[in-house]
């Protein structure tokens, strides 16, 4: 009954090239790719040209880097600035660098602002240059003022094609207004009021317009507590005000405080969840990774990761050479110690992802801090106990030494409560020094756990006697 | 320049218990907490009413558990559905439990159905019953209806609250219905356009109808191309979908195709905040992992994972333990062996780490999957050629021992390889058998890398004669 309930609607759904997941199909994309191969564009052209922009940009990603000038040249009058808006910014930059210059210019001018600088913002120099100067100059003043914004922040994010009324109007000005403006292009949904300085005054849903009579003022429509946001705060603040506070769309405003742009919410959809996926990945160490991510990039970000990992892993080794005699008295230390560090890492990383995204949410702040860190003291002193208990008894029975058992125990909930304490002072440590933890908590709080760990087992193993 | 824009709307504001990133500053959380300590709920009351209900959601979230009953009952009359909305919800589900079902009723009855249905979903089946029967009929209906859907899906996300119009209608006589059908608490984008039968034919943004002449039919304004969501559609899609198209609301139909609720944006924000950050806490075998999730709860949800990583550890032991007379030959391997694993293992962790939020972000499909395995495959090559040139010079100078140098760099290139295959073909092998594939990726990889480090560096240094 259910399974019908789900899938009803997408066998019925005319577009049969997606898959449940709303993924294109390899049969469809195969089906494309053959068409460009063998010259048919035409035959390409129309399988592409029943989908939705974003799928067409998907398609562009599912086919591989040599194919994507190919099927550019064949779908060419689909490729449009909606198109290039959808597409992940590897692939995008990647095709962007094949199209001349006045061809990227004809995409863009048809965009809102926000969506044309996502384009021409990671272009060189040289090329973004030429770009401008193609465009029309409204469009051009528009792009080169958001350009002198820093990257990532709302002045970027924001378009500046909005609807901003005076107060004085009544609700059927306002209609009467939009009848006569046409710009079918733009669609919205609130508007701003402003007073004749242009400061942003009140904010309107448009739902608030149309459920209220002509004759009343547009300032006894509207909400004056407005959620204002700077043209220069980072995107991911923005998203965090927009998430925490419900908001549609948002005003962007000056440093003296006038309108300039807004924000709209599905831009936000796009942040968040880029936002929440670098944090993924920042903590993985693997930089930008994205499987579009040309291999020279990807194997710069990553190896320089790597390298820092061989730096902490140094400092660990050095640690059990101090022990080397120990251990060649007795083979069972090196056999056991990589599950003391081991664990204590997969504990640390516990912890740590925990903290790294509560402080991402804006929930791990300066009032909870040492509440949060008892609370994880706790549940590491509990996760440490069982571990040792279990490897304790094990290790006992194995090597049939007690004295053994009772060490790597010991050793194993030093470690585990070590790595607890670690996994939430690094990040917020970090994060008060105004680093971002998600990048650098993982390499410190390895290397704790890790020294720690190899250090607290062989160094009880020579205090409690078991050798040397 | 800069600084006075991003920080003088923050200054200006009101709000001035918020820091600039929109948090609760801990002096006004700690004078909210010493108002309500002294008995003074007045003061407390008065602090607290300057709040957005988000805020006052956050002000629950940063005292300690002990304070919450305490600062509900002072806040009482500010602790509407909308601050209950808002709360996480391990504080929310601590907050109810301390309130009657009556109470709950009350607020519940206030709220969308997808809100009420967050605040009741989480009850125990006794309270949940009284709650509902507290309830007046309609809103009962529609809370009983949404928990018949599976949690996390369209049915319970969505809200039944929506405006619906018929096809023959034109834009004025929509405006009139709107205006003569008072329903203040309800905010829209879109309405829907349905058939006789109650199956949606279109959608129409709010600013197409404020632009058009009352005497257009409204079917000659909505778009006919919808995105329709099945009720049962996991949230995680539907968030998707919402993500691709860029959609604002989109209509959510039953099994008969017709028209029972919609979705919309501000839902859809939280979601995928939400899901992104779960991914990294999977990834990192936390569970559920947040700053307010019990002690106990957390104890369990990652001990564990730590008892699954114990047993990836022992295979590990295994493998060393059969290499134990070559390790007693010669020290430098038992002082070497960590680095092999624990680098392998970070280079499968960020393969690993792209992998999966391809996977999550429908990036990873049928069409490429081989395409992005050869691409890592080149990548993890570099990467591994690179750190084996490092160790190798290093430990063939650190030990004086260029066998063994070379011996590390081979079991390095080697591990660091299977690292790379590991991590892509570990979460789509997950994915294609339907798991969840953040959730068991890092201990299948983790085991790889540990076990393959092992066996390649001490087999290697056995089969080169370095030992025995």
């Amino acid at each position: 009954m259910s399974d019908i309930a789900a899938d009803a609607p997408d066998t019925e759904d005319p577009e049969t090239e997606l898959d449940k997941d709303d993924r294109l199909k390899p049969e469809f994309v195969d089906a494309v790719i053959d068409a460009v191969e063998t010259g048919d564009d035409e035959a390409a052209r129309e399988l592409a040209g029943r989908l939705h922009p974003a799928d067409i940009a998907d398609l562009f990603e599912q086919v591989g880097r040599d194919q994507r000038s190919d099927l550019a040249a064949a779908l060419s009058e689909l490729l449009d600035g909606e198109v290039l808006a959808e597409m992940n910014d590897f692939v995008r930059e990647d095709l962007v660098d094949q199209l001349d210059n006045v061809q990227v210019a004809d995409l863009a001018g048809n965009l809102e602002t926000d969506d044309a600088v996502a384009i021409i913002e990671d272009m060189e120099a040289g090329d973004q240059r030429e770009v401008l100067s193609a465009l029309d100059p409204d469009d051009r003043a528009a792009i080169e003022e958001a350009l002198t914004y820093p990257e990532e922040s709302a002045g970027r994010v924001m378009q500046r094609e909005l609807v901003a009324v005076y107060e004085n109007m009544t609700v059927g000005d306002v209609i009467d207004y939009l009848r006569d403006n046409q710009d079918d292009t733009l669609e919205f949904w609130e508007i701003f009021v402003v007073d004749t300085a242009h400061h942003p005054v009140g904010t309107c849903a448009l739902s608030w317009i149309l459920r209220t009579p002509r004759e009343f003022l547009i300032s006894d429509v509207m909400k004056r507590e407005q959620t204002l946001i700077p043209v220069d705060m980072d995107q991911e603040e923005v998203a965090l005000r927009f998430k925490k506070y419900g908001l549609i769309s948002a005003a962007v405003t000056d440093s003296s405080g006038r309108l300039v742009g807004v924000i709209t919410v599905d831009d936000i959809v796009d942040i968040i969840s880029e936002e929440a996926g670098e944090d993924i990945l920042r903590l993985s160490g693997a930089g930008e990774g994205d499987i579009n991510q040309p291999v020279s990039e990807a194997y710069g970000g990553r190896v320089r990761w790597l390298i820092a990992n061989l730096g902490t892993a140094l400092v660990a080794s050095f640690i059990i050479s101090i022990f080397g005699a120990a251990i060649e008295e007795m083979v069972a230390l090196a056999i056991l110690m990589p599950i003391v560090a081991s664990i204590g890492g997969n504990a640390g990383t516990q912890t740590m992802a925990v903290a790294v995204r509560a402080l991402a949410m804006n929930e791990l702040t300066r009032s909870n801090t040492w509440r949060t860190i008892r609370k994880e003291l706790t549940v590491a002193t509990l996760n440490g106990a069982t571990i040792a208990i279990l490897i304790g008894i094990g290790a006992g029975l194995v090597f049939s030494n007690w004295l053994l058992g009772a060490v790597i125990a010991t050793a194993m909930l030093v470690n585990i409560v070590v790595a607890g304490l670690a996994g939430v002072f690094v990040p917020v440590t970090l994060e008060r020094m105004d680093q971002d933890p998600a990048v650098a908590s993982s390499v410190f709080v390895t290397m704790i756990t890790d020294s720690i760990g190899f250090l607290a087992f062989l160094g009880l193993a020579v205090a409690a006697g078991l050798v040397g």
